[in-house]
Parts: C-alpha cells; sequence; structure tokens
C-alpha cells in the first residue's frame, strides 16, 4: 500500500501562446487540475484532450479556481483580460512580461479588487519549461505570503527565485539580465563582424570568445558590486581606467581596418572617457554605472 | 645522479614595465639566461639582483640572445628600439599590443631585415602571469617554424594559442575578444545601473547576471558561428528576431522610469530593428552581424 498521495492545488492559467501552453503541459503532467482559457479558443484544443478544462470566458476561467495564473502578451492584455473577471478572494501570478512600474500597478490594481498579487518573470524560453536540466528559472517578486503557499505549484515548470515583495521586482531583474544580455550580444556581434573577411572560422572564434566572457563575467561583476557598495572605485584595480582608455584607441583603429562600424563600442568608450576626464584614473570601469544615472 | 636538464634556450627582453617585468620573472626563475633592456634603465635593478644581465642598449641586447622578445607600450616604440639593432638572424617575438594591420607591418619590417617574426597578444594581466591556474594565455600568429621552435619557451609565463600564419592574426583575436567584453561589461553597468536607486544589493545581483551570462554566452555564439558559417539565420530559434524586437520597448520604458540613459542599448536595439525591417522576422539576431560591415 503507498500513502494517499496530497491532492494537487487546481490551477487557472490565462493564455495559451507558446509560453502559456508549455506552462500548461507541466502542471498537468503533474497531475493539478487545470482550466484555461484563450482569447482564441481553438489553441486550447490539444490541452483539453490531455486533461485540461476549457473555459469559455476568463471569467469563468477565474472562477474555476483559487490560483490563477496569467500569461499574456503584455500588460494591456492583462487589463483586457481580467477586467470582467471577479478577483476576490483570489491568488493572481502575473507571468506577462512587464516593465517593473506596470507590474506594481497591476498589483495595486488586483489588490483593490480583492485578490493577492504575485509578480514573475520568466528566465527561459518555451523548450527550457519542464526541463530543469535546461537551467531556466522564473523571478517572483509580490506578496510573499503567496509565494509561500504555492511555491511547489509554481516550482512544477521551472525553478522559482523570490526577490522580495516590491512587486516591481521580478520585471526589474528579468530586464536587467536580459539588457546585459543584449550587451553581451553587442559585444560578439561586433567580434564576429572583425573577423567576417578574414580567414579565421567563427566556429573557432566562439569557444575563444565563450571562455573569454566566461572567465572575465565573475570578477568584473563581483568587483563591480563591491564597488558600488563600498563607494570606492579603486580597490584591487589591475588595469585602471587611465590605462584602458588609452588602449581604445588600438580597437577603433582596428574596426576601421576591417571595415567594421564601431558604433556598438564607441558609446560606452565615451563614457569611459568622459568619468576619466572628470575623475581619477587609477579607478576601475565603476563609474561608467553612475553616468547612466540623470 | 640526476640527468642533466637540457640548457634552457637565452632571452632577450626588450621592455620592462608592469608586464615586461612580469614576464621576465618567469623566464628567470625557469632557469632561462635572460639579458634585459629597458629605456628608463633604473627599472631593471631587482631583475639584475635575481640573475637578469641588463644591456645598456637595445642593440647590446638584441645582440646577446638568438631569441628576442619584445614588450614595449606600442608599435611606435617598437620601432624606435629596434631600430638601431642589427635583426639579422634573429627571432623576434613582439607581445605589444597592436592593431592587425600595425603587426604585419611590422612583421614584414622586421622580415626584411633578415628576422623571423612571430607576433603576440597577451589575455592576461600581470598578475596572471606565471600562475597558470589563472587561466590567462597569448595568442601567437607568423611564423610557424619560429612558434614551434620556441614552444616550450613561449608557455613558460602563460599558455600559448598559435592561430595561424598571418601576423595580424593574433592581434586580431586579441581585439576581437576584448571588444566583446567591452560589450559585455557595457551590458552589466546598465545593468547595475537600473538597481542604483532601488532596495537591491548589487552584491545579490552580481552572482544572478554573471549565471544568466555564463549560460547564455555558449549557445548565442555557437549558433551565430554556424549561422555566419551556413548563411542560414532561421535555424534552431527560439526566440526570433520580430519578437525580440517587439519586446525592447520594455528595456526602453524600464531604463526611462529608473532614470537610466538607454545609450548603451539604443545602438544594438537600432540594428535589430533595421535588420527586421530589411529582412526576415524569423531570423536570429545573426544578421546584425552583416549590418556592422561596410
Ligand atoms: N516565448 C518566450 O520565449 C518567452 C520567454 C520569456 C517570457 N515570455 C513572456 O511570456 C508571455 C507570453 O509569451 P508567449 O511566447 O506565449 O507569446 P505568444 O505566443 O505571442 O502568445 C501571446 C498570448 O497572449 C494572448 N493575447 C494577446 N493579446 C491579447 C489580448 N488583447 N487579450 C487577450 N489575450 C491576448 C494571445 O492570445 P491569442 O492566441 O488569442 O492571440 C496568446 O495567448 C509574454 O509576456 C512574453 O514576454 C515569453
Ligand atoms: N599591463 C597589462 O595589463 C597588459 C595586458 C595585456 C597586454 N599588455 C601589453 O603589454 C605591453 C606593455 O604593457 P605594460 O603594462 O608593461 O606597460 P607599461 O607598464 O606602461 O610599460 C611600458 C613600457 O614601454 C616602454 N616604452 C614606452 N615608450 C617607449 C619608447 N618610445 N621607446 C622605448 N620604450 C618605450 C616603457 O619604458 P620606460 O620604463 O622607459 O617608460 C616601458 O618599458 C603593452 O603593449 C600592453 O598593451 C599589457
Amino acid at each position: 500500500m503507498t500513502a494517499n498521495p496530497l491532492p494537487k492545488t487546481p490551477v487557472t492559467l490565462l493564455g495559451l501562446g507558446a509560453m502559456g501552453t508549455a506552462l500548461a503541459r507541466t502542471w498537468l503532467a503533474a497531475g493539478h487540475p487545470l482550466t484555461v482559457w484563450n482569447r482564441t479558443a481553438a489553441r486550447a484544443g490539444a490541452l483539453t484532450a490531455d486533461g485540461a478544462t476549457a473555459a469559455t470566458t476568463a471569467a469563468e476561467a477565474v472562477a474555476a479556481s483559487p490560483l490563477v495564473i496569467v500569461c499574456l502578451l503584455d500588460d494591456a492584455s492583462v487589463e483586457a483580460a481580467l477586467d470582467a473577471t471577479d478577483l476576490t478572494g483570489k491568488d493572481v501570478v502575473n507571468l506577462t512580461t512587464t516593465t517593473p512600474a506596470q507590474a506594481r500597478a497591476r498589483a495595486a490594481w488586483a489588490e483593490a479588487r480583492g485578490a493577492r498579487y504575485l509578480d514573475g518573470g520568466i528566465m527561459a524560453v518555451p523548450p527550457m519549461i519542464g526541463v530543469p536540466e535546461a537551467g531556466g528559472y522564473v523571478f517572483y517578486s509580490g506578496a510573499r505570503d503567496l509565494f509561500d503557499a504555492h511555491a511547489a505549484t509554481l516550482a512544477v515548470p521551472a525553478a522559482t527565485r523570490y526577490v522580495g515583495t516590491d512587486p516591481g521586482h521580478a520585471a526589474l531583474h528579468d530586464v536587467a539580465l536580459l539588457s546585459a544580455m543584449y550587451g553581451m550580444f553587442a559585444g560578439a556581434a561586433h567580434a564576429f563582424a572583425l573577423i567576417r573577411k578574414e580567414d579565421i572560422d567563427p566556429a573557432t572564434l566562439a569557444p575563444l570568445l565563450t571562455e573569454w566572457l566566461t572567465a572575465m563575467a565573475a570578477p568584473h561583476l563581483t568587483q563591480t558590486a563591491d564597488q558600488l557598495n563600498s563607494g570606492d572605485y579603486t580597490t584591487n584595480v589591475v588595469s585602471n581606467l587611465g590605462m584602458q582608455t588609452a588602449g581604445t584607441p588600438t580597437f577603433l583603429a582596428t574596426a576601421a581596418d576591417q571595415g567594421v562600424s564601431p558604433e556598438l563600442l564607441t558609446p560606452y568608450f565615451a563614457l569611459m572617457r568622459r568619468r576619466l576626464t572628470e575623475g581619477d584614473p587609477s579607478e576601475d570601469l565603476t563609474g561608467v554605472v553612475d553616468l547612466l544615472l540623470r
């Protein structure tokens, strides 16, 4: 005889796009009673065949479960979908990508309608959902009691990281990480452009770039954080701002020689130079962060 | 009785700045007869106390050994130092940071004076020299026979990576990796700026950024290289150019809300948008590379 398994929390999911559908499959597979709704009803077909209940309206879907998860296109579509629903006593978890300000406003809006609200930022693409070894996860922020009450259910599609009670902080972490990633992509695009007309295989450069960026990431990020916290930007500096700024003409001349536009590098170099003019050549690069704030 | 160790190759080193001095110490420690020269003679003092021979002129230093390693400020200082020396029959290894074009011209210049020439790009800071576990290394390109003849000697200060007979390719790899790194640093600066006025500890964000950038680097770089090689930018795309471009307003709005200048993100986003206008929304981001070339 095996012990009776605990009954799984019923889940309502609004939104069956690429991401919503991937999420839905994991709750179904884990045995959660699942009610789904999608503006275009046809997209629920395959899920109902696998045991989900399709609601005809968002209001009906919200009424079906105490836990309501929303994964729609954007904040406007969340308002459109939830507007005619009764949120009283509901636990709303919004996994739609928004700005931090939109998340905060949506939290206040939901709470004014009697719901508890948790916001999420998904750090994964649909093929990583339900595949723990793929390393994806979801940032959560907002109502701590809601997060704690549903921690196990929320952990079904991907690992969870709770980052505080401010409902805007999940989105802010999401945007911060993706913004940094686009910076790295920009640097990589410049690097590939430099060798584009040379007899160098991009597939040989790729692992060298990966290794270098990976090796530089942790020391740079840790040191920048420490310096921002201490306010002293001159701690443990091996290649200082003065030396690094002096090196930038080599990068720009190489780009020019290779016929590559420097537009992805020049804004950062300009900030290095500005900080050098205003500050101390023995600093690290951390002062650039302050120049971005107005 | 122990076997007689092979005699170590005598080395001449021109340049005793921070990097030259770090290199010198490793050859001395490994038992190589070492002749050094520096424009400002006083900098040789500590090394001569440890067994190096200080030459009074660069010409005398070059005459002392078949292998001449140069680590000076820039290409102009290399010309200034070597101009009055006899390079006939010498093996010249130039570790000075230059552009690829300068390296090619310096190779031709040295070969016209009867030398073999190898160029190097040092992917390390001085504290990493002689510390293999620090992971630093040196790119080499140019005369293959010279590299092979001195592989063991060159491997004393740091690991070596030979990247081809074109004497400009060591510098090009060096510049490509550092350019990509500055892109990553730019993205990181933007990310830290976003949380600067929030109750989020930069030291908490740093490991999240490190993990995310590290996770994204290899797949992005590998895929970009594969797509550049195949010419098909639509292979295995999960988040396509259309979707990613549609997401950029969230990043810009968040920056505006946080009082952060978008100047480090906008050039890349502009190229994404341009590629989307000219191309196919189902592409990956690889097309940005081509837009940089003129
Ligand atoms: N896909 C990813 O890689 C990824 C990664 C991280 C985060 N996210 C986030 O996850 C969320 C969903 O993404 P997705 O990939 O599933 O997008 P998607 O495939 O484009 O699906 C969009 C969903 O939103 C619905 N929708 C759009 N406008 C609506 C409106 N006015 N009213 C009601 N419903 C509306 C669509 O319904 P119809 O079917 O009726 O059009 C569909 O269910 C987005 O916020 C996205 O940023 C996605
Ligand atoms: N330090 C690093 O983190 C690092 C990392 C990678 C690559 N590198 C490269 O390694 C090379 C040396 O760097 P470093 O850190 O040793 O620089 P450094 O400490 O500034 O030393 C510069 C050296 O160049 C000499 N020099 C300058 N102008 C000269 C001239 N006109 N004629 C003759 N000698 C001249 C200096 O001699 P005096 O002593 O007489 O001034 C000194 O020996 C550079 O190309 C640099 O880019 C450095």
